[in-house]
């Protein structure tokens, strides 16, 4: 594995967005070492703002002076960069339906995940049922298109697929608390069931994924915040 | 360049989409034959169902059998299947900086430059303000990123993302003609109206755009069509 030197690269980031998982988990199974800077949820930090002016958002990583935004981009930049332990396979379809079920999931995730925290009742059940048919189509779908790649779809290490949507296991966790509803699990998804599973025990990945509590008590008060601002508005 | 046997590479499009443009023009500058299913706007063919299921959208790539579906995603593995005249650069940096502004673009644009079309007086006059305040940070900041590299970010000829955004400049033309206002021109946007004139008059590219005349017919003909159908709804 690639070791860097402290300090070339960093990471601002927030412990508990998947986003910045995603990337600290990449850089875990890569073993390199990295400087963390938490950002401040509420006022947007000087840094972040020069780093990453068009977007504001976390995660950026800096290395060597230079910034990435976007945490899809940045996996593509730490395979590229460091390419010991590759993320990737090399076959060219492999790596297209790796982008496409990873674009799927961040398109659908990034509206039906979020609305269902805020929500209840029969809207809430209604964004359950669709979340659940999305949940449906992508255990179909990895099934058909790497079903025969174990334990990981790149081997024997979490690749890059694993760490998109398995640094997300925390924030489904917490909407099964919230609704009741049963989204991952042994009976509706076997198949993803069982492969998230395998990725959160994973050595270092479990080092990096957030500590339940911690995220159920950090969602509570987000999203007391959120509904706060919302009076304002 | 490489050459594959006609009948290899088929693309299912639509010639007046600028996804399906990106592909034919990514094609045609590697200098791949291949053969084109012109998709049936109304009615998806089963051709298009049976290989990209999921979004049953166009483009869809066939390449020895398997199917590619998302115009950017197909892009890569056009440039990882035929490495010759690349698309990309090797630095991990910049091809990050070129996947950044291709994601801005398609994200922004999707919403932005479609309303446009449906909309008038004041409603339209916001969309157009907001779509300028959007190319004016594209103008900034791809002269910041790759100013110094001409005349393509990549070399002599155009690469990934003059294919993304070059591809889209009929859609411009028909948007200032529809709303009067100046989006991409001399004045108002310098850097970003002669990279896409230089892409829009080179060789193959120029072969790949769709006539503006018929461009226009097509507009209207999609936009009483769907006006129509949003009565019935």
């Amino acid at each position: 594995m690639a070791m860097v030197t402290s300090g070339e690269v960093k990471l601002i980031g927030l412990w508990a967005s998947s986003y910045c998982v995603r990337v600290e988990v990449a850089l875990k199974l890569k073993g390199i070492s990295y400087e963390y800077l938490e950002e401040d949820l509420i006022t947007k930090s000087p840094v972040l703002l020069q780093f990453n002016p068009i977007h504001r958002k976390i995660p950026v990583l800096l290395h060597k002076g230079k910034s990435l935004a976007e945490s899809l981009i940045i996996l593509e930049y730490i395979d590229e960069t460091w390419p010991d332990s590759p993320l990737m396979p090399t076959d060219p379809h492999e790596r297209a339906r790796l982008r496409f079920w990873a674009s799927f999931f961040d398109t659908k995730m990034s509206g039906s995940g979020k609305t269902i925290f805020f929500v209840e009742g029969e809207e809430q059940e209604k964004e359950v049922a669709a979340l659940k048919e999305f949940l449906n189509i992508l255990e179909n779908g990895l099934k058909k298109d790497f079903g025969s790649k174990k334990p990981f779809f790149n081997g024997e290490s979490p690749g890059y697929l694993e760490v998109v949507i398995g640094s997300t296991i925390g924030w489904f966790k917490l909407l099964e608390d919230k609704t009741g509803a049963k989204l991952i699990d042994q009976e509706t998804t076997p198949f993803l069931f069982s492969w998230i599973t395998d990725f959160s025990e994973f050595g270092v990945v479990k080092e990096a994924l957030p500590d339940q509590a911690k995220l159920l008590d950090f969602a509570k008060k987000r999203r007391e915040m959120l509904l706060e601002s919302s009076k304002h508005q």
